[in-house]
Parts: structure tokens; C-alpha cells; sequence
């Protein structure tokens, strides 16, 4: 999507260095920065240090890094090296492993003088596919803003609103929740999102930038607002995306998007979730109780981070010295919450039945990784 | 309650002195600072200023500032001079008009010798008469809290949340959602309480201060965390304030509550507002479509105020540069999702009838004032 005028992917290749370019994204939303990886390390602090988030986004920049080691020495043992080095830099990130795991198979039955173009090919190709996935993601999205727009008044805005960051910045391109923003925006149509700010670690400045970025109009909002502004006629649709989603259509997501969809439902507001394939997990059928919830850090909620008056990044404390503090990560949202979801195959309910329409294949066979 | 160990009410008489002490609650929650009012441009910097906040304790400072100005020069002139440059301080604060009429009304009437001890022992009144309110709020709300807590496995707490500062700095003491803290701590129950953060301006991190202050066990969360916390037991009631609540039982309050209202609802989980009978506003009967809700400056939403690594006091820019913000700054609960009411005439349902059943001359008359 556009940064200051300008199409950008949140990471590229660059034919005459050779090397990857990614956007730094520790620095956003204050500073845009683009960083060079050019050795094995560099991707994998890249990785661990979170210059790059977002699943899609952390499998395409570890194909690279294979791409990058079957250049170096394309022996069994270096990309072998390759693959643990790279797996190890976020251990629980599903895309990561699935992305090494395809690109080392890909590779072994090849002649080591083939596996370099192979590799930076493969690299390539996951990260297109993951821009198509999402691409179409917002074309079915999109189909659904339209139908809201034919239905408001001239002159009125179709308003969204999102939690988290489910953006291009977290995926090659497009991103998952805010492809059909993009796409509505680029087909003319008139919106407006309101972006949950998402503590503790405040993502929807994130988002507040990526859409600030492309010339959308939006309000960065507490997390608290967003009940009101459905009580009050300001929203007429939700979208968010989901980190797994069940094969029941119950979705984890970002900690409050269960609230969000309590709102929506107690005010006739439809609330859909964007995802791609790959996030369903087909071994799961009740979100609630089978997920299990991550606790991280409590220093996430305590301390706020923000550009300083002189424009440094820097934090406050917000806690009083002495108080525990609780940081659930992510909560589930029901199905009988969720109006729909939204997948590069279509749109479909949020239930087994919904699903297994479209994805039969996984649906009949249970987890195809 | 009791700052490390010695107890305190929000603001004291100092005999010795002949002045007001009050707590600075500026520095809260990083610093416990008391303030000696002596003149009455520093009674009213003090409420302009926030020194002292909270409708009950803004009310009971001014009581004491026109006992200032009595004792300085009890005629007529000047007590009128007072009461105006008082009732400047925070034109829309309900009780503090009302304290300040109350003390000019009790006063006209005496020779100018008495009024200075006459207007003294009326601002004790309005105090003390705060503090019998509020200790009544939470004896009514112990009551529950017993029961809750006669249900629970032995060796488990009762675990309440709460969202806002409805607590005893916000009134002379006791506070109204916090007083069933108080009083189930002080009676030896074991409770722990989820304190949400409720951003915009952080409130929670005064309720934790006061908690902690207290010896209660508590815990500081995101606004996002409550409905994942009841959707896993981790939450045996919700208890919130509120600033004002129709004679049907829709409550208004801090932006966000009523998104805790919806997921207790659906998890079951009881949601009470504690409430002194003054803030029944008997001339409103839809909430949702007749209180106008504020919105408040975008700096306060774009803006978090904390603690800096060096201890100093500051604040980081958590927006882009160029993003808009919205900051409605209460929302409406309506009464089919509150549990009761719990006022200092006991509880009832949140209803018409619910209310009348308690405050009968009131819900007869129309709004008393």
C-alpha cells in the first residue's frame, strides 16, 4: 500500500544489492524506516527482534533467509543450519515453520547448483501468494462494504471499525482485516475507520498509520469507545482479523475483540472476521475452552510507549508502584457472535458447516499440516 | 482508608491550624502529597485545578471554603462574593452548586457572630454526612459480597472488578463502587479485585493505588481484558460507579462500562452500581437517547501521562502524527443489563419501580432539586 504517495510491500527485493529490503517496523508509527538484511543474522535479529511481525510477513522474510543461505552454501548441512537458526527466532509462530519446511523441501531433491535461483524463486512465490491471498480477502470484503454503501445515505461515509493491527504491515501486502478498507478506498467509495488503539501494546497505531498512510480517513479511539459509537448509529460494520480461527468459526484474536463483538451483536451491527486459510485450525472445535490463553509480561501493561516531547521514543510508567498487574494476550469470540468470515475462497458463516463449504478438502480430513 | 498503614480521609479539618488539609491528587498515583488550603484562592485553584476531584469531594472542599470566607468576613457581601468565585471553580459539578447553595441558605439567616462557627460546623456536616453515605453503600454491598463469597470453594477469593475510580479519593471516604471493598476486606473476607485501566485518563491506576494503599489484593488490567477474565470464572462480580442514573436504572458512566455490562450478560456474572441516592437524575427516563454524552479534548487519548525512567512525571505521544481521535467520554449502560442498584437505602433492581420502591418522594415529586 502507498507511504507518502508512494506503493510500498512491507518487504522487497532488491535486484542489485541481492538482498531483501524490509520496513523496520520498531519504528512505526513515529519513524519509516527501511533496513537491508544481507547476512544469516541479520534476518534472524530481524525476525526475533521484531523489525518484521505479523505470521505472513515473519514465513516470507525466513524464505528469504533460505534463499539468502542456498546462495552462501547450498549443501544439505548449511541449509540445514539455515532452517534451525531461522526456525528457532520465534518458536511458536505457525507460518514461520510452515514457510522453512517448504522451502528446505523444495530444495533437497535439487542438484546444489540449482537450489539458489530455486530458493530465491520459492521466496518470491510465497510472498506473492500471500498478497493474492489477501488481495482476495478484500475483493469479498469489498462485495460487502458495497452492499452497506448502497444502503446508506448520499453523502454518508460507510464507518468500520477494527481492532488490532490485521494490516498490510503484518502480511506482505493488503493485510487481512484492512484489505476490503483498501480496496473500498481504491474502488472510491467513501469511509471511515474507527482503530481501536488495542492495549497494551497499542497496535491500532499501526493500523491509524498504514490507513493514514494510504489517504484513508480514520480516529484512533480507546478501546473503550467503540460500544458507545455502535449504541450511538456510528458504525456499520466490524471487521478484525484472528490469529486461529476453529473449525467451528470460533475466533482468537487480539485480547477485547471479544467485546467488540458483544457490542455489535446487542446493536444489530454485523461483525466480520478476515482471514486466510492457513489460520484455521481444523483440530479445534470450541475456542473457548480448548485455546489456551498466553499471559505475557506484565511490563507490556505497565509501561506505555510513545515519542517523547522532544521526539525520542521513550515510555511512562502507568502503574502505581506495588500493584500486580494481569495481561491476557488474546480472548475467543464465539461463532454465534461472528456474522461471517471473510476468506480468499468467499464468505462464509461463521460455523462447521460454513467452513467445511468452503475449505472441504481440510474440513474432511481434519489439520492438513 | 488507610495510606501505609495510617488512615486517611480525603480531606481533614486541621484544628490546630484552623485549616483544610486535603491530598494533592495530582501526583497521584506516583506520589502522596498533602496540601494546607489557607485562602480562598487556594481552595479554588485547588477544585479548578483538580487537586481534589470526584462530585461528593468537590463538594464538601467549597462547603469548607465558604466556611473560610465566613470566618474572614461573615457579611452578606462576602459570602456571596465566595460563593460565586467557588461555583466558578467547575461551573457543571451538580453537588458542588449544591453545597454551596446549602451553606448561603444556612447562613443568611444568623447574625453575622454566629456565622463563622455556624458555617464551620456545616461543612463537617456535608462530610460526615458523605462518609455515612457512602459506609452505607458498602455495608448494603458487603451483603452481597458475603453471599457471593458463602457459594465459593473455602480458600478461593472473591474476585471483583471494577472500572474507574469510584473510589474513596473521589469522595471524603469510603468511595462508592470501592466502599464493599473496604468493608469486605475490613470484615476479614478475602476478595481481589481486577481493576480496569480505563483509558483515556487511567483512573484505574488511582483505584489501585487506593487498594493497594489498603492492604487490598489487586490486579491492574487493560479495558480489553475483563470479558476473557468472566469467560474463564475469573470474575465473581462487577462493581462500578456511575456519574448519573436515570429513574428508569440506565446507568452513565465511564466510557467502556458498558462494554463490561455486555460481557457480564454473557457470562453470567452479576454487574451492580453503586450510587448515593443525589445522583439519580429523577427528570431522565431513557439514557441512551436523552444524556448527552461529552466529548473531551483528543490530547487526552493521544497523550498518556506516567512515571518517566528518572521518576519525573511526563508523557509520550502513543498516535501518528496526523491522525484523528475521537474521545466520547462516558457511555450508557442500560438498566436490563445491571444486575442492582446499590444505594445508600439499600438495593433494588435497576427500574422504575426498582427506585421508587427505595426513594418513594423523590420518584413521586420529579427531580427534588
Amino acid at each position: 500500500m502507498k507511504v507518502n504517495g508512494t506503493p510500498y510491500r512491507s518487504l522487497w527485493w532488491e535486484e542489485n544489492a541481492q538482498a531483501l529490503q524490509i520496513i523496520d517496523q520498531r519504528w512505526l508509527p513515529y519513524d519509516f524506516r527501511i533496513e537491508q538484511l544481507e547476512t544469516l543474522a541479520e534476518y534472524c535479529e530481524a525476525i526475533t527482534g521484531m523489525h518484521v511481525r505479523g505470521a505472513p510477513l515473519i514465513g516470507a522474510t525466513a524464505a528469504y533467509g533460505m534463499a539468502l543461505a542456498a546462495r552462501l552454501d547450498p549443501s544439505d548441512g548449511n541449509l540445514d543450519a539455515a532452517w534451525a537458526a531461522l526456525n528457532a527466532t520465534r518458536p511458536t509462530a505457525i507460518n514461520l515453520r510452515w514457510a522453512l519446511d517448504r522451502c528446505r523441501k523444495a530444495l533437497r531433491p535439487l542438484v546444489e547448483a540449482d537450489r539458489a535461483a530455486a530458493a530465491l524463486r520459492l521466496a518470491h512465490d510465497i510472498a506473492d501468494e500471500d498478497v493474492e491471498i489477501n488481495r482476495r480477502i478484500g475483493q469479498h470484503g469489498l462485495e460487502i462494504i458495497k452492499e452497506i454503501a448502497a444502503k446508506k445515505p448520499a453523502g454518508e461515509p460507510v464507518r468500520l471499525l477494527t481492532h488490532c493491527n490485521a494490516g498490510w504491515i503484518a502480511t506482505v501486502d493488503w493485510g487481512t482485516a484492512t484489505s476490503p478498507m483498501y480496496q473500498a478506498h481504491d474502488a472510491g467509495l467513501d469511509i471511515h475507520v474507527w482503530v481501536d488503539e488495542t492495549r497494551p501494546r497499542n497496535q491500532g497505531a499501526l493500523t491509524a498509520w498504514e490507513l493514514g498512510s494510504h489517504g484513508i480517513s480514520h480516529s484512533y479511539i480507546t478501546d473503550n469507545a467503540g460500544g458507545h459509537l455502535m449504541q450511538h448509529g456510528q458504525v456499520d460494520m466490524v471487521i478484525t482479523g484472528t490469529d486461529r480461527t476453529t473449525r467451528n468459526g470460533d475466533v482468537c484474536n487480539k485480547i477485547g475483540t471479544y467485546l467488540k463483538a458483544l457490542a455489535a451483536r446487542d446493536n444489530n451491527v454485523p461483525f466480520y472476521v478476515a482471514l486466510p486459510s492457513p489460520t484455521i485450525d481444523w483440530t479445534v472445535s470450541d475456542g473457548v475452552r480448548e485455546i489456551p490463553i498466553e499471559e505475557r509480561a506484565g511490563r507490556e501493561v505497565s509501561h506505555v510507549q510513545g515519542a517523547l516531547p522532544d521526539g525520542m521514543i521513550g515510555t511512562v510508567e502507568v502503574t502505581p508502584k506495588g500493584s500486580g498487574v494481569g495481561n491476557p494476550a488474546f480472548d475467543v469470540t464465539p461463532s454465534r457472535l461472528v456474522t461471517g468470515l471473510i476468506t480468499e475462497r468467499g464468505v462464509c458463516d461463521a460455523s462447521a458447516e460454513g467452513l467445511a463449504g468452503l475449505f472441504p478438502e481440510f474440513a474432511a480430513s481434519g489439520d492438513p499440516a
